[in-house]
């Protein structure tokens, strides 16, 4: 397998686009070719041009990269590249990505593309089969490249957990979540808004949580996909924890099976990116914890390296049918690191 | 009315029972005459037994005050009271109330005898008429005093709240919180099992919060209380906020009142305390926000000086028919403060 | 006296000028007819234009009112105004101010025109005689208004304790400060970089720190103020609380006082503005607290209403003469507060 | 080397005792054999009677080892034991110390033995030249095994930062510090305690603090240490981080080397574990951060897999000679990790 591909990162100083980074490190099929960022940034080494929040060091020879500014131009002339993993804002995603798609594969954690019928929205363990949206799409709009979009962050969780509930007749779904403060990126949430607080709204988060998992879970008709057939409802928080969305669901099923069977669905549930034995795929996608008072962020975030879901608390409900805890790092499993599971599908599959 | 009576309170170095010396700073009807605790504590002076956490100074008469232990002969000794107020932990409140409740009024914070049929659950604006079986329990058990009992911090705001849709034919309630560190008393919650983290879990708390609202929100039927015909599933968990329970309620009702019409009904909402001009009722016992990010802990929690139910984000429901955040102070409205205010009901009533 | 001033607020969205809000209801001397604010803010009602962080309500009337842009032409037209606070960030503060001046009396919390040799840095407890630089400066410039700054946040209370110091020949004073987020204003430290954290390094704060108080503490000597006679050095560090610069100091004396000498000359140290009786001043502008754990930010900063410093830990020293902790609060007698209190001096002197 | 010592860890339930479990796992000269903790614990499941609250997972294997009780004959029942590591509470670790050094070798967290003039007090890159206490040790008292001690968490960062600048003649030396919540172990401090708060003592810290670099960097003279001949003034807080204490230090010298001189002398600092590639040595004793807002706890704690101290903010002083901050992980260097790397110097040098 190719192991050679050059990558840009649209929106490389912010909170994902570092996490990129710091995932991207010695990693077996991508070398990073070109850091873009906005006006501000451009022209400026990364190292000035960042205020670096991860927990590793800035790389060495990434602290001295030139920043290009986020345009197919810029980029070109910073490097040849082979594909883009876009960080982009949302609000900025929109046209930026799409100029680069004309020519590239382009892997985007930003929200613009997400819904367009001809775009997947791919968490590699669950809809792998939506990549068949790619060649229509390439079709359709006359691209060299395409646009592959993962969830949002805290969809990505709550959906890996839904897969392995669909047998059972997943039908409605109540969600109260608690979210990091990484999510909102960076500075993103002020120190005196959440300090000895909590938030109880996240713009565009409930919409994005209600509307994508329909999407993930929906059915690949050969032409396009088709929402799944269940309802969803959420309440979004955000909590003073620095990585780890933890979600507390109410699920009911058209079947009524046991705690242990649904621990067990769980348990066993495993994706393409197992079978491949992709790079960034972790061994077990859903991790069950047992003691009564897990999964919790600051401890359970880092399961497989971020990239596990890890649910606790699994309950019979009295007026759903069951209720449970799940917890994914936002910013590894929930950005960079689908992102990069979502690229790593798409080669082993021949599409990028 | 008369305004001279002396207390005596259970469990007065606890976080709760601190916060009763507090509130009742100046109280036209209380005065402060014995302290009691622990063996740990008995005999010291208040301030060299406690460790205090309020953020007014503690008060200096207070401060010299010797504490005795919590057995009716020490309390007795120490002073002549007329009622008692119990800041106790559950797990040793059972006996002792008992004790006290043969010669004194107890107006408890415990949960031990909540649930005895005899012993009315108040919250004063909800359910006043509930303590007509306090003659029934004095009766009963031959007693001189009662016991009253207040119910969890987690279910007072939430059953103020669920009163006015009574009207609307509450069905069920789904509900998931972010509790305070308050709630687990002194020294409680370890700083290192909080720090950039949420525990998903709070021993017995969703039980008390399934079970505690249908006793409160049903029905005096001459002997007894029958339960209201309602469910309710819970999900409780642990945030780093110091003061404050913040949830996140889903209800279905058997009509389907528009936004505006169950603002109104919050809005509108008063009971006996504000009738009476209770020195601690709050004007609105429920303060609607509208705002799109409100309540918040910190800056929500001392609306009506700690006894107000605050209530923001009022949502039509696409699974149940509405959904909803409240807050309330947990040691003011949800412990010391509703104690208070269930004993002024009381006097008020003639019956204590 | 007259109590009828009306007031503008420069800057008034950001943290400080909120608090001048708060600490302006009610006050007896002045009234706010004026709250001024950037482009940004300019034209829009209060309650949009700011994001309130206050514990109490933001007051109704406020609420509704149209801010201006920060100029003298804007300002004028939205209402009739006698003096003016000035919350305006340092860079921006400087030609404001001025043109501000020469009409009205500035009270001024920037840092732009402190040094400036011929305007008052005035702690009114600590240097009271300093306003004798008004008429100097009124003369000079050929203005009808002032300027009269208050100190940086870190500074006030530093200097507050110095002052009573002073009689046993102050020499070198070292200090490691750990500033709450509040300092920084909205928004201030992001939330990513003080969760699990301190920041030790606070942009231009330890120049000020070194600087101001040889400035406060020195002799005004007919026409203009000779700076006090000893060494400061600072060490400046950003700690996740919300309010209350907590600072550990280190004091060469010429003399070798008692730590009961010491405590005495803090607790006895009283001011002009507790003479005089002003509406803003605390009754001790020094609080010593015994125990071996204070002063705490959140437990101690409300001392005195926020107008207090409170010392604590006063021990002899091995290396200098003395060390002790001391505790303000920033937003309140560290900016506003002090502010006013200024502003309520200067009225009582005749000279605004 | 033989590589094969089998390992008792007494305190195994604490958060010292955690952290030898987690950073002893796949060592290439330890094996844990027992575990040892108080009555409370003793017989009970690893897993059962400790309250894990490291990031990484308990190891499956420890999670399943029973607890033996912390004296010498149940230790040598659970199993047989080479060497001894003591995550005692320094209350308790007195005579159970003193009973197993009789028979091993007891490498000891604890404060109880430090200043016992036969018993080196160990930063293996500071005076390794001290272990030649041992031979001395073990004929006066008689043992086969002996006890050495490694400093307090809030020590041994100084000391490791004081050593190089010895040739510039130390003088004087004083600390603020801002010390991590695992510094007092678990449940060590509330978490109502510390939230939006800081507080200004540590029993007992200041004592060690200022006593115990004196014998650290103080001089072997065949028979015992002299003490070094500078003084300390220390001055501490607790502060709401997880892990790492960072410092401000103050240091008066005999010379007056420029900033880039002391750079150069901290950077170029390596000491005996360096040399002979000891596997916990970390490259870098001391590490320089240039950045003007560095070291920051969350960020460099974890530098040299938390063995390595990070200096930053080098400035000139006013007052002493010079300034800076320093940082080290108080778990790792100043605890587990600082008594491994002694046990392995120990190791090389033929002595245990």
């Amino acid at each position: 397998m190719s192991s050679n591909r050059k990558v840009a990162i649209l929106g490389a100083t912010g909170a994902v686009g570092q996490r990129f980074i710091q995932l991207l490190q010695g990693h077996p099929y991508f070398k990073i070719e070109v850091l873009a960022a906005s006006e501000r940034s451009a022209g400026k080494k990364y190292k000035e041009a960042c205020s670096w929040t991860m927990e590793s060091n800035l790389p060495r020879e990434i602290a001295e990269m030139h920043v290009a500014h986020t345009d197919v131009e810029s980029v070109e002339k910073a490097g040849n590249i082979d594909i883009v993993f876009s960080a982009l804002p949302g609000d900025l995603a929109g046209p930026v990505e799409t100029e680069f798609a004309a020519v590239y594969p382009v892997f985007s954690k930003a929200s613009a593309h997400r819904m367009d019928s001809d775009v997947p929205l791919i968490i590699p363990e669950v809809n792998p089969d939506h990549v068949a949206l790619i060649p229509i799409q390439k079709k359709a709009r006359g691209w060299n490249g395409f646009i592959s979009t993962d969830p949002n962050c805290s969809t990505i969780q709550l959906a890996m957990t839904l897969k392995p509930l669909m047998k059972f007749g997943l039908r409605q779904v109540i969600v109260s979540t608690m979210q990091a403060l990484s999510g909102a990126g960076y500075p993103g949430v002020a120190s005196l808004d959440i300090i000895d607080n909590v938030v109880p709204f996240i713009s565009k988060e409930e919409e994005k949580l209600e509307c994508e998992p329909l999407k993930i879970l929906g059915t690949f008709d050969g032409n396009f996909v088709r929402n799944a057939n269940f309802v969803l409802s959420a309440s979004c928080n955000r909590v003073n924890v620095k990585d780890g969305h933890l979600e507390s669901v109410f699920v009911k099923l058209g079947e009524n099976p046991s705690v242990d069977e649904i621990e067990e669905a769980f348990r066993k549930f495993k994706g393409e990116p197992q079978k491949l034995k992709l790079p960034s795929a972790p061994e077990n996608p859903i991790v069950v914890r047992k003691e009564p008072n897990r999964p919790q962020p600051r401890i359970d975030r880092q399961e497989g390296k971020g990239m596990s879901v890890v649910v606790g608390r699994i309950r019979n409900d009295s007026i759903m049918t069951l209720k449970y805890m799940c917890l994914g790092h936002n910013t590894i499993r929930g950005a960079a690191g689908g992102g990069i599971l979502s690229a790593e599908l798409m080669i082993a599959k021949g599409l990028a």
